[in-house]
């Protein structure tokens, strides 16, 4: 048999999938189980998006621009001034998902076993692209003690090698909820400019702010043109995931005409998809005002469940719809499984991510795990509420 | 500024869209372009597909699973089992377009520096995959002389080092149109497994056959189940190349375990375009009737205009809708760009793919075009005329 590659062999399972196998076992069992793993919103998707898809005049569903359609990259331009954020729609690409913008700004800017810094926990795919795109992580360790804030900026500094290429954020971040100051945003401007480095920023939660406070772009930060990447999507904003819409941004015209070569090479984005993602544009304020209000509301209502049980730790978050737990167990994967497979209470259980996969420095995490607060209030009580049993019979 | 990395700089343009630009301007300048260099068919869509999506009832647009979903996979199985190929739903991967099933198959085989055989010409952005993936095309030049039919076998296996881990070949071909046969077939299947390593074909072009020749798939041959991998899309089949949905198809276990890990990475394909996909396999055989009628005609009209050409030489396709055309000209790039530029016959002119970029072997194929007879015959007419004309008059 020919043999898998290297890289095939050391690719991550994603650690956010890969107990859906057991949770398929539970249901089968008869089990109710609450999905606290997946940052998949009950949210409705709002209804101008799914209007437009319904009223598509289409006779050919035909290739767009590998760049997404001139139109649709006008209106995101004008999205991002409204946000205060002066892009020109020629400094977007449109991406099959965040993920493709990655991709693409991964091989833009790294070669085989270049090195990327990342504050850790991060989003576990940073791993996955890491590896398929063949280049290193480097993590620098946040703390639950301070809800996962920037490490002092020297502890970056001492990781940069002539392999390092690029800084990689997630603002707000999932899984930490964090929220980086725009004084964090500073230091990190000022590093990889003093070492001619790509800072790249995933967005996407952008909107998700919570208690008053703005999100800072690093498309805002001054003199950073040449070194910012945004990686952003509709997925969270519209509750749109199987969209696959995502943009990469960047006003380095190197960068963009680099990616587009990428870009370039798989066709083009989605078009139904930029149908819909095109239309979502038109959402009001107030779906936003509302999402925002229900999803602070769940925050505080998990937050303050969760800090009620014995043994558990949980940081605050100010943004997306993620926390990080720390549990009194030795191994969250193995609690996370036994949750599934051997335990229930009433006839029900919960499905939540072990954030070991979050972390890329081995042995870190093992005792925390990830909740995505995509449920609605009185499910997330009664989630937390199997947790707390659980916790007092399970045996690590 | 940050440097971009040195595969960003070698990423290919695309041979199909870098003249884009170029055509634009003639557009703009108030010629009327007929455009044969991109595989996008004027054949509309099936309704059945467009209906779908027009009568969908979705709520939120969520993620699908990153195979797809089982319901559509197990569909898809049915539609090989009516073409004679036995795959079971779990043998299939649905990805975003044919383009990310060979990215998943360059990743899941592969490492930095392999290297993968491919008769050229070859589908250009093989090239910008292999780039992608760090992996290094050795090609084997067929000729047009005997309508670029496989290579003798030894080519192959001269070419064969430790680094080398597949053949990937094109059936039917594009840009050659040229179908391969069983027994080239079977010469290639005993050559990789003499050798231990994977095929992967590339058959999305599997129902575009003519002249009452059967399409021999890969998956068809016994005994080569662990190292058959089969890339299809359904962007040619229904005419929806704007879908971005394809699959990557094998009965190796390790390899598609492999492969969904790189799917788990990015999430899932596109919903929208899942429901337009598995609708589309109601479409009835009168469709593809029709269509292949319809191309049949279009191949004849071309080829025999083409071939009344003082100085042209063309290769008879049997499958696909390309064929290659030697012209009497140094360099087809220039040529192709003084047809938009500086050309029009009546106020018309042409847009054709230099060919060039359809080979790796730098310096060959520098006077051949790739045209797609995705065009009426009418217009086929017009443009073979336009071409005539300008040879008349171009100079280099």
């Amino acid at each position: 048999m020919p043999a898998i590659s290297e890289k095939g062999r050391i690719m991550p399972e994603s650690p956010i999938r890969k107990l859906v196998p057991y949770a398929e076992k539970a249901h089968k069992a008869g089990k109710t189980v609450f999905y606290l793993n997946i940052g998949q919103p009950d949210i409705k998707t709002p209804q101008v998006a799914l209007d437009a898809v319904a009223n598509h005049s289409l006779d050919i569903l035909a290739y767009s621009r590998s760049e997404g359609s001139e139109e649709y990259r006008i209106k995101i331009a004008d999205y991002y001034a409204k946000n205060d954020i002066n892009v020109a729609h020629n400094d977007i690409i449109v991406t099959t998902g965040g993920s493709e913008a990655l991709l693409f700004a991964f091989g833009s800017i790294m070669d085989q076993d270049d090195e990327i810094i990342i504050p850790e926990p991060f989003y576990a795919n940073y791993n996955g692209f890491s590896t398929a795109s063949g280049v290193n992580v480097v993590p620098v360790i946040s703390k639950i003690d301070n809800n996962f804030a920037l490490p002092p900026i020297e502890e970056f500094e001492k990781l940069i090698t002539n392999k390092t290429k690029a800084i990689l954020i997630c603002n707000p971040g999932n899984p930490t909820g964090y929220l980086y100051s725009k004084d964090e945003i500073k230091k990190l401007a000022d590093l990889v400019k003093k070492h001619d480095l790509f800072l790249i920023a995933d967005e996407v939660y952008r909107e998700f702010v919570y208690d008053s406070i703005s999100h800072y772009s690093i498309l805002q930060e001054e003199g950073l043109e040449d070194h910012a990447i945004v990686i952003d999507s509709v997925s969270k904003r519209y509750s749109m995931c199987g969209a696959r819409i995502g943009y990469l941004v960047s006003k380095n015209k190197t960068l963009i005409a680099t990616a587009l070569k990428f870009a370039q090479a798989r066709l083009s984005p989605p078009t139904l998809a930029q149908i819909a993602s095109e239309a979502a544009l038109q959402t009001p304020q107030s779906y936003f005002d509302e999402v925002n209000v229900e999803y602070v509301s769940r925050r505080n209502t998990l937050i303050n469940a969760l800090e009620k049980i014995d043994g558990v730790k949980v940081a605050k978050p100010n943004g997306a719809f993620y926390c990080i737990a720390e549990l009194p167990v030795k191994n969250s994967d193995d609690f996370a499984k036994w949750l599934l497979e051997s335990f229930d209470y009433e006839g029900q259980t919960v499905m939540v991510a072990p954030a070991a996969g979050f972390y890329s420095t081995p042995g870190v995490g093992l005792n925390q795990i990830r909740i995505a607060y995509v449920l609605n209030e009185d499910s997330l009580l009664k989630a937390v509420k199997i947790l707390e049993e659980a916790l007092k019979v399970y045996k690590d």
